[in-house]
């Protein structure tokens, strides 16, 4: 109706950019969120099956960082401070190293970057090369690591790279990730190339891994696999960086995505759900003896989001005192992985992805995960696709949704699903 | 005393990294800010002549502003939506193209990215390579982009460009700066390099530049040069970008930097003051022409930060509807160009340098202008130096700063001054 | 003796930088050489199994090169022309298309490029910039095309590529030669990496290959491997180079090292033995529709070495004009084969390498490689080593070299890898 | 006529690369050349002005050469030793030390790199780098210095920089050449480049310059500015690198094209007439401290053309013993400098270039230059352009030419200028 404005999107047609993109998929305008439901302008509920990407881990405008952060706002506490000490960032520091930290036997020096991962990573690439005096990182097929020019040179899609307009990508040599060649050993080949004085790769000064490899497919590495990176990294002089900005902060079912794997990396990226909240924030971890920054050698307007501090020490003290929410979100991993499993039945040569509460199911082309996502949207549910060829449909729930609407949840994506695949409704009941 | 933790900076020496500046030159713990002056845990007030890097052109914490934020958390308004569609981005949209696009007959797509002015900046360098075909971008002597690879790369700073550990940083050429070579008029300069075909350097794809270098030491360019510039990149089929992330915004007495300067932009950044309130927010203007963008060929987690939507539909509505404030911006400039005139004087062969809200005083040298700093700080005012030598003493007060604590504040520098160079205070009475 | 003087190398010490290094395995001063042997200043005969690394493939000073060479310079030929249009260059391409590239149905403009390997490899991969628009070239591990800063980027080897002290070697991605990865099938990984559009491994422009690795260790690439490379060139819209400067002009039993492959690349180079006579000679083969160069577009003041057009003329119509010679290497190739079995056999773990007449035994080792060859010069036969570890024991002996000699050098490196390895000489007979 | 084959190129239509470029401004066919004097299949004979650019500074086919190769070659003296020791370079290297280096009192290690200037270029950027640990170069506008990757990076032209297809071709920064920015003084503008930390320039491993620009224009650097940038080159902790390969070997009146301007290189690169007889052989002059070359670290296979040798010991022991022939190119230079400013009368606007007998005269655009080369051509005198625009008419006559027969090239050029400029054939008489 001409009256009804709820639908109308004709300002961001005409004001916001061709480069937006999430928008095209959800093609409603969103007034208001709560734990895993967003609301809609026109009053309709949705399903969050995406969580901001894996930043809302615990879910939307959660109370008691809403309380905190409104408290915050009305007493003026700091919103903006640059990089000069306050009183909140050593409340975020102080519940970082003591639910963090110290539990985990971990030393680290935290660098707060600019608020975007990409930041966190250009922060990394670059303090990898002071520290060894070399130039080459290695990254992994398929991996994402953000899209300013150093990240998307660890980038990669082509698509994505394609972007940069032809400006220089360099000092990058890319190795296939775990299981990228079928069933040959990667960690073999990577080895041999680098023992290899010919094999025309320069000495690294780093490898990035993604522990999930969220955008490239909700590939999971093993912890074998990794453990063979870490050697291969050590033996060859080269630091180890674990980029956990998606798979990180409970997704996989502990704080870092690879806590169980005995590793030691050099440095660890953190963002996304790092704010608790979904405001932006970002972090680099640096092992101390590392940490060879001079002051502002990497800097940043908006290093150090003031608000978000607020939002994150919340979350640390509420979420990481005890093991209660680790151990429900392994429990929520579970379930998924058993309904997935389902679902993928459904879907001739369909494969289970991923680890935890990152899973998906690879439907084996783009445009049926396409499909499947866009029924699950019709609805009620809001869910992306991931992967090379965009095949993998991924659920990132928040680690907090309620199992009825978990539940309801995946019923509604098998329903599609069954839709898509011509999988009869009776068939499943 | 043991028990007084107010001075306790232990947290930040052993969890912050190495790379954390202003809380050098700040030694004190801030617990919260508003207007104009910064409380520090102590109680301790101090005047804010930094604005967060001119990131609180409206001062700390505006009513309003807050107002409205919390107003909006209250309600579950969106924290975090990705780049979807919501009623608050559009409310912001909707004033921007009334308050500022429309009244200047401006027609600009709005890019949301990163939320930092780095990506920005990246965003704008990839989009004019896409649309030119060409990969060599022209910046100037003195500039600060950012330090992500890309916008490092545009970057002047030595330090900060070896921050990159010998990572490619290809694909630029740096022209002198107006002035920037004594009385020689570097347009001419620049004229002959791109008119020779055998100068070495590249036919470029852009040329961006600051319109008043904030970084560079308040260098400030006049329209005669900044058209120039725009010339010669139209004659050279380049594309003309304004970085008006540290200029912009009402700083230098407009919403945009040039706005009396007859300039046609391809791209014009913006971040730092863009919400109003110092959250993190970033964009890049774009004329409709160039906005070639794929959906997500530049993309990032936090683009479109949905607090900082509603703080800066706020500002746009309370500053931005008639011309009230801007008035006011340029009296308070013409206030501050008289007393840093006063204070120059001061020292032998001092400088004023820049342009509206956004002056300094050339001191000479780095070491004086930090001691003068580190006075100021004592005596109860914060205030930062620039320039390639840090030899700028500057002076970036909120916009909206009472004329008491303007005054105030410029009394205490004044003094510095009158210690650091041995006038006597007796003189100044 | 202190006064006989055949012995002084002092000149060299005091005057040649110390990059020399051939003269390090071979420390005597040569004087002449004919055909197969070299004798030095003190008239001690010598082998040679190394011909000028593949540049004396007709043996040192052919009769019928000197005479028409000796002939050219009395009569006042031309010796520099730059690229003018000479008589003798006439004679030369003529004498190219009657003798090689009519008889095989090759259809190839020949680029004179400057008179090195490296600047015919430098051509190349700059053509292939040019026709295709993209930047990338994949190389091979143990790669070896050059020295110069766009050849190195293309090599494989570490060390060479410190030599350029930081310089960007970029745009290139390495690729595993065949059999470089044990049992697996390089080529389904290189296909993968293709066809993936997030391996990170962006569009190429060009594959360039040598068909046997010279410097990497004598790897022969087999008919299958190679037509799998040039179709998936075909398949990705890159050109396909044969970089035939080290295995071509006869090396491995006729013209081009590929003639029995199928093959048919977009380029190919020459050089070493191009001239006949080991005079600075190289091309760059071009098919007809990628020759889009414009005038002078790649240049340089010796393309195009007038002596040696005179000379290379004679070495096609000598050699060329029926199978005989090409007969009569394959049957010494074959000779060669049997002998390095049989020598091979000595050496535990020992391998064959290569193809025609540019083979040689792995002996696993550089130690050992090493001690073979210099016990080899002390007994009269120049020898040497290749291989990313120098592990390869390598023959490259004149394709003229008759019978008795080639026996007489076997025969020395036979003892040779027998004192080395401890095999009793008696064990030989 | 169709029997008459002298003017036949079709076999250089339809198989030499469309690259070729000096052919199209000459069209015939050359079948010998003596002295001064090039002459053609058809008989016709032609004066020589172009000297292979410079290669040929002692004339074609010199006698005492001749006769020397000649004899060597008829002895079986080596043609290709790869880098060994031969009796012909330990008596080139021997003639070098006693007649060039010794009397000069200079002090250098000579390397043989491959036989083209580009290759001599690439070596000494490459140990540029390597001994400072930088990698940034700075060359000059309308320098050119090669046609490789590395060295392409160095050259100005944006034409001959295209030809690379994109390849990277960077660190580099191009300033600007004495008078390059009219009466600006280039050395103030390059010294505030140096010491502003904020320019955007990167530590210089090196600056790299032409004495004389041979194809950017004849533009010769005075004493004061080469001090000037190797006073500055010292300051910065850079290398001061000479690229000789036109301007030197007495091109301008003495061996080194600076051996008066008091100036001590780092390295100096030497090429073209380097052999004396226009075979391909170059070199790179270091001074022992730099020389930290591993063996073979730069490489090739003809670096050292043993040919080139013998002919270039022969030029050094008839043109270097004493100061006769040094004198008489310095008396030539400043004929040649007088008819020349007669010359340039004739046009209006035009302007000398050059030093010694490296002169020429800019005629404002390259097409008249271009008619004026293509009239001397049809009148028997073989004269090209050089420039950005290729706006100078360059003489660079054999430094041996004879009297006579250089004032009639003189005079051919005279008449071909009166002509082009309509200034009648009577005024000049």
């Amino acid at each position: 109706m001409p009256t009804d404005k709820t639908a109308d999107t004709s300002i961001f047609e005409r004001r916001e950019s061709e480069a937006r993109s999430y928008c095209r998929s959800f093609p409603t305008v969103f007034a208001s969120a709560s734990g895993s439901i967003m609301t809609a302008r026109d009053g309709r509920e949705y399903i969050d099956f995406l969580a901001g990407c894996s930043s809302l881990n615990y879910g939307h405008n959660d109370p008691d960082m809403k309380a905190a952060l409104i408290d915050h706002i009305s007493q003026d506490g700091i919103a903006h401070g640059l990089d000069m000490y306050t009183v909140q960032k050593a409340a975020f520091l102080d519940a970082f190293e003591r639910r963090i930290l110290k539990p985990r036997g971990m030393d680290y020096k935290v660098m707060m970057t600019g608020p975007t991962g990409t930041n966190a990573v250009e922060a990394a690439i670059k303090l990898a090369r002071k520290v060894t005096g070399r130039r080459n990182i290695v990254a992994f097929t398929n991996a994402f690591h953000g899209m300013t020019m150093g990240s998307l040179a660890l980038t990669g899609n082509s698509g994505k790279r394609e972007g940069a307009g032809g400006g220089s990508l360099a000092d990058v040599t890319h190795m296939p990730f775990e299981n990228a060649m079928g069933d040959k050993d990667t960690l073999e080949y990577i080895e041999w190339v680098l023992e290899n004085p010919s094999s025309g790769m320069d000495d690294p000064a780093a490898f990035i891994v993604e522990p999930v490899q969220g955008e490239g497919g909700l590939n999971a590495a093993s912890k074998d696999w990794l453990q063979g990176i870490q050697r291969l990294a050590r033996r060859h002089g080269a630091l180890f960086i674990i980029d956990d900005i998606q798979a990180g902060i409970g997704r996989t079912g502990s704080y870092f995505s690879t806590e169980e794997f005995g590793l030691d990396p050099d440095m660890i990226t953190q963002a996304k759900s790092f704010s608790g909240m979904g405001l932006p924030l970002a972090a680099l971890l640096i092992k101390p003896e590392h940490d060879i920054w001079k002051p502002a050698e990497h800097n940043g307007t908006f290093r150090g989001n003031t608000h978000a501090f607020v939002t994150a020490r919340v979350a640390l003290d509420k979420f990481w005192a005890d093991d209660a929410f680790q151990n429900d979100v392994q429990r929520k991993g579970e379930i998924l992985r058993q309904r997935l499993a389902g679902i993928a039945a459904l879907v001739p040569g369909a494969a289970l992805k991923g680890r935890g509460m990152m899973r998906g199911i690879d439907v084996g082309s783009g445009e049926l995960a396409g499909r499947i996502c866009a029924t699950c949207f019709e609805n009620g549910l809001i869910i992306e696709t991931s992967g090379a060829h965009d095949e993998v449909v991924k659920v990132l729930a928040a680690l907090t949704i309620p199992d009825d609407i978990f539940t309801k949840g995946l019923d509604i994506l098998e329903a599609a699903v069954r839709d898509a695949t011509g999988s009869g409704r009776i068939a499943a009941e």
